[in-house]
């Protein structure tokens, strides 16, 4: 790439706050043409030309100043998606909406083109034929060869699809051999798209990041064959608006000794989110993630949790909680938080601040659960903390840690 | 005091959760026939007596476990107060404000009618006559006679009394010696009474905490004085509801790289304190001590906020807040909240608390300002921090830290 | 009743704020021993006794001064029920909640106490034995006696009992000769137990009164039947809290020309009718009635709505609402609504209301739906008005006009 | 206009849902320039032009149908203002702000260009010299040019101008004779702006609407003046949100015979108007105009109410209510509500509306105070009718009635 690409990426080390990268990292989106895809992929364009800062990512901020992360000028957006609304198209509606900035998404339309172009047919359960083994291997491929193509140092998968039902228990879900056995088998489909997204990355050894609620690698026999590939994993379901509020208020009220006796709220979303939520499976498995968390903080208050498709509200997110809290001498108190918010704009930052760390936990040679980027979700996979203010703690730490055991010329490689 | 007391004792070391404590207590309330002095000292009664948990009281919980703290039933309740209105008569007013439970009030009526026995009239500014010196003086007998009286290892003083308006700098506030000499002047009365107050229990060798907004040991002058006498202070301003929430929230959106633009409150409450902050002079008091620490923890948003006094919410306080964030891309999301309490509610736990704390303090050897009481502040003396989650990773060290440096026979002395 | 009976009526007419009322009447509560029932009996005893004003009572407001109304104390209480807790035991546990204040419950109890003596066991699908049409005879009978017992000129049987689930249909709601048959019939039970109260209340000669969102006379053949006995009868759905504050809202951004996109709801309840309303069926019949009204004031937005049953909210319900409303230019405007009452404190008064407004249409003469009460109903039988300002005027009207057609002498019978 | 012009006004006879209008009508703008204005203007020409329907506008739909009004497309805006900021950029600046859509002002930008050509220098305070009286004669010419110079059959003169001080009272306040000397001195300028706008209209035989809090016609001898000139008038101080929810509920609470305690508010908004109305003294008349009517509908409850002007908010407006109520026997419930809208998005359909209607008051020969216009104001001229659902009904009865009393060709001359 030569002595202006240096020079670019210097530029960018400015933009990141932070000294040399791990070198060029592939960020592929299974959902590439949704919402929360579009965004980061706008984003990511419009950071690395500097003509927004990265607010809302945690990675440019002190105290990750040190941490050697990819450089978001370093990072190359592809991914699966099984729509054929292209993400220029979808940054289009997002403008309508009131979510992006339509002279942002005019400057980075090139981006959008160029990413989409780089965007690969997803697995569509609807449409599927031959063994799902065969479908697998076919988007492993994808993934090597955006990487190389792009002349990568690794490629990042994240799963920002749609929420899938949550999935019947099958044998071959707890029995790998069983789940070989049946996944090579033109006949059947036993895996969902998120867990067949999921299989997929690990088989091209990419570290791979749920951001969504559906089943991906909870299929425990689906686990124990990823581990065995050694890649980096973390999940699971992005913790950007609600659940996240309830992650840092739930550990103050315990710290203060008062007693959460309840705790109900109720969301309202249109988007496609909102579509795919009202569908009463598919909401069922993201009720159940964004509940866990609280049950654990509240040590078993009532909570009572509805999502409601409201399209009209478009883009934005619109959550109400009510806590209803035992305090003194068995007085009440109460709390009511209301948030509103473009979700998309919540989660997009996030997962370029995942695609980063994703890339230092492979460079530092990590693999399995990386209980350590709790801080990102509601249902931390590797990790019982919910508290965000001790997850906090606990990701710079391990940052800082996975940084200084990087090998002294990290991602140089890609640059020379 | 014989085997039974000690049998009572260990019945205590049960209800505090913790192991032996440091003796007697005395707990000197200023304004001790306040709204959260009697609501104190009525649930003091009724945690000791086993009628209610000690729910919202910090130090009955982990990590506090091990911590060695005066035990509830070794606290004894005397104070200043210039109302005649008695703590039996006020906690019923309580009771009909619907704050108090009716049976708990009549279950502790006796030990409130012995705690209020034992408060002297404070210093009063519109009816004192003679130096302020003899009045300090005054009240630093009180509070060893009570110390006296009822065996007392020590006594933690600490003001509940109302908000006093900000006082008008003076030469005296920043010149010792000529503060002693005002002092001792019949004819001038410089310092408020809360400074007063403070500077009665420093002479009397006690710690004293500021659970309010006035001027107390921040004249500069006094506090050299105070400094001098080697006790531990504490302050300032009991952080309990809205800008608790405040510390709570603020470095949480922090940690996530959103931006507060602006953080707009509206504070209604009624009661004793509603009417006092119904003066535009004292108010202007608190909503600084409210607003200092919400500026620091977000780097300077716009922070407007009122105080209404609204007398048919009786003991309630209802506080709402609406935070206007600026996210990824420019992107805007708002979170409100409305808390609803009952604000005595919230204070008399960590008047508690404080009081089990400063005993520590002392008994471990501490002097001057324990920053590390930030938790319980608005306006920590001490301490920068403002971060809730800090703080209370900061108060578990330390009061682990000070325990480990208590004698082997702390507080066993008074028991004997 | 004789001259210290026309007294006490003289010094109740200044209680009601209006003329001689229309004779000694009966109110039957079916679900008498409930929150609501509980209350209202209580309150009637308190508002008749001097202890309370009538607050939350439009009847003893302008322009109702005018209005011949039976006074407080000449209002008697009974009821059926299928619970074994007596009233006062129940306002007992209501004072427990916070809900009823103890010294009123104490001033009432004798009142309570007698009131539950005149309780007569319910119709309880799970117990009962025999044909539907004896049981109905059966409870007619107990109240007859109840207003041959207490001298009543008339008895308004009003429902206030848990909701039920809603009925699957059968042949014989449509066929009055088929249900007559059923209904003889000891093997069968094809009413629910409000439809059979409701038809034991017109067989009786009763106004009836639904307060609830129970099936009722909302069976057709049912409804025929009735309307056959020639006795007023109003339904259906107390209007007390969030449905009421949308009727009054909803016409408004109507008034303004603004357009109602979707009107998110959210209810917290507890007590006796959060239990019942945890039942998915029963809560299915409840957020219909609920919403009918909101759809037909807004034209058909999206009304998303749930009930939660949160035990630790007590007697109290909490109501967030969220409007999303489109306005000039396709502009967007919010409005958010939390409600926060004692729920069975906003229905009785309206129960104490409807029984001196069924007593007037009795005696006035009319007969079948009184659509003119919608003022009281989420969802008013024999109207299609559900604009609470226009309900309102409307009920005004009917009052004044029903008032003026009495004979002159009307309710004077009972006192002689 | 010939036979083309008849058929375009057919078109918008379509457009406005009613027969045929009054003439072709001007509508004079004092503070042509501001966000109000600049709104209703492209609000108007995108009506006009089909491109957006008239939603807000009530004089659209029912019951007005048959009411006789200009169409829109008879509507020419011109007028006052100080600022050089011209209403195309001051529209961009509300595309940036997420108020106009950006199509929208693109679409409308050359009517924008148009009306902007035909504003005038206001009355400038800071910067005007010779007598008041020569100013007003002045404006007063210049309303009169605009009139010939677009054919109008009339021009309604609508203040939306910044909010003033309020103004010290001086004996020409209340002497006519006084005022008129005064104001053809040189070198006094007795009248604040907002009083010498509106007697340039009067002077111009215009009617005159006050949408803002500011003086005015409240100066009584400018009053006493305007009446002679038989021209009729309204105000005052636009009824969009916060103040206009108010006047929904507070009846609706007053019809149930609930009892507001207090109803205590917060405003938070940006904009030219938040920044006025960080003034001081320019609040004092904001909050006591929104305060008046609730005042008389809650019988003088506590209404402690604030305005916060944050900038960050941009043309939105954040309104929360917090209403503390009395109901029966006793029991308290509240009442939050949360308002957010784009202000002036509520303000313009008003400001088209009010031009329509007074084009008809004086068409229908109607002078002085139209209290029947109370709907739109906060502090209505000639009514003490606060109820919204009241003035709704009053509105409507006032415009049939009116429209009744035209003469059979009105508004046909303008056409001919
Ligand atoms: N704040 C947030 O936005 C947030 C937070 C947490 C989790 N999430 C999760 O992120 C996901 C994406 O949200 P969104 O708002 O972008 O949704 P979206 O509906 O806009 O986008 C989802 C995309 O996934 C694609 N897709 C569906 N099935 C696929 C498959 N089998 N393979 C490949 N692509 C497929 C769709 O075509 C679509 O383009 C959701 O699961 C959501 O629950 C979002
Ligand atoms: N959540 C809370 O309740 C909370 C939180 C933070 C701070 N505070 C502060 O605690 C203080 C007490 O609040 P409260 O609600 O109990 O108020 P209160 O009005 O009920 O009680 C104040 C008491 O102080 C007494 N007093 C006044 N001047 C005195 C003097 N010079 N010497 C001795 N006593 C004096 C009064 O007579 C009264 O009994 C206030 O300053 C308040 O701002 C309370
Ligand atoms: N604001 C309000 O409280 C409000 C508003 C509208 C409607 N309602 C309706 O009023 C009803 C009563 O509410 P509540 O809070 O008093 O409930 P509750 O559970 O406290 O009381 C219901 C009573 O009905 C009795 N009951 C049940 N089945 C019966 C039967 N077959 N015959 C006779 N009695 C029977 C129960 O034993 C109980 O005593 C509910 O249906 C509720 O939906 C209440
Ligand atoms: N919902 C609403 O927007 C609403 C509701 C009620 C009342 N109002 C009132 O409407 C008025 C306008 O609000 P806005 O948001 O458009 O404010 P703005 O600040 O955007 O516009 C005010 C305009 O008035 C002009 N102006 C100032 N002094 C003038 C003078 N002496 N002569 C002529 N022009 C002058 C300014 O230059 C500016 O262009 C304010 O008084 C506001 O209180 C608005
Ligand atoms: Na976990
Ligand atoms: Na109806």
């Amino acid at each position: 790439m030569g002595i202006s690409a240096e020079q670019t990426l210097g530029g960018n080390a400015g933009a990141t706050g932070g000294p040399e990268g791990t070198g060029r990292t592939g960020i592929w989106l299974i959902g590439a043409r949704g919402s929360v895809a579009t965004t980061a992929a706008a984003g990511l364009a419009a950071i690395s030309g500097g003509l927004a800062p990265a607010t809302g990512c945690v990675t440019v901020q002190e105290p990750f100043g040190s941490v050697r992360l990819p450089a978001f000028a370093d990072l190359v957006v592809g991914g699966h998606d099984i729509s054929d609304v292209s993400m220029a198209k979808r940054a289009e509606l997002l403008v309508e909406a009131g979510m992006l900035p339509l002279h942002l998404m005019e400057s980075v339309r090139t981006q959008l083109d160029e990413a989409d172009a780089r965007v690969r047919p997803g697995y569509d359960p609807a449409a599927a034929s031959g063994s799902q083994a065969d479908a697998a291997r076919r988007m492993a491929r994808d993934i090597a060869d955006f990487k190389d193509a792009n002349g990568l140092e690794r490629v990042v998968v994240i799963d920002v699809a749609s929420t899938e039902a949550p999935v019947e228990p099958l044998p071959e879900f707890t029995d790998a051999a069983l789940l070989l056995e049946a996944l090579e088998d033109p006949a059947r489909a036993v895996l969902p798209p998120s867990s067949l997204g999921a299989y997929a990355a690990v088989l091209a050894g990419s570290p791979y990041v749920c951001f969504t609620p559906s089943a991906a690698l909870g299929v425990p026999a689906l686990g124990e064959l990823a581990a065995g590939h050694g890649v980096p994993t973390a999940g699971q379901d992005g913790k950007t608006g609600q659940t996240w509020l309830r992650s840092v208020i739930a550990p103050a009220f315990a710290a203060r000794g008062l007693r959460v006796l309840s705790w109900a709220g109720a969301n309202l979303l249109g988007g496609g989110d909102g579509a795919t939520l009202s569908d009463p499976e598919a909401v069922a498995g993201k009720l159940q993630s964004k509940n866990r968390g609280l049950q654990e903080l509240t040590g078993g208050a009532a909570t009572p949790l509805h999502i409601d498709n409201v399209q009209d509200l478009g883009e934005t997110k619109v959550a109400w909680d009510h806590i209803n809290v035992e305090g003194f001498l068995g007085s009440r108190l109460s709390l009511q938080t209301t948030w509103t918010a473009f979700d998309s704009m919540l989660a997009a930052p996030m997962v370029l601040d995942l695609a980063r760390l994703m890339a230092l936990a492979q460079a530092a040679g990590e693999t399995g659960h990386i209980g350590a980027l709790g801080f990102f979700f509601k249902d931390p996979w590797g990790s019982d903390e919910h508290s965000f203010a001790e997850q906090t703690r606990v990701l710079a730490e391990w940052a800082q840690s996975a940084s200084s055991r990087l090998p002294a010329d990290a991602g140089s490689g890609a640059r020379r």
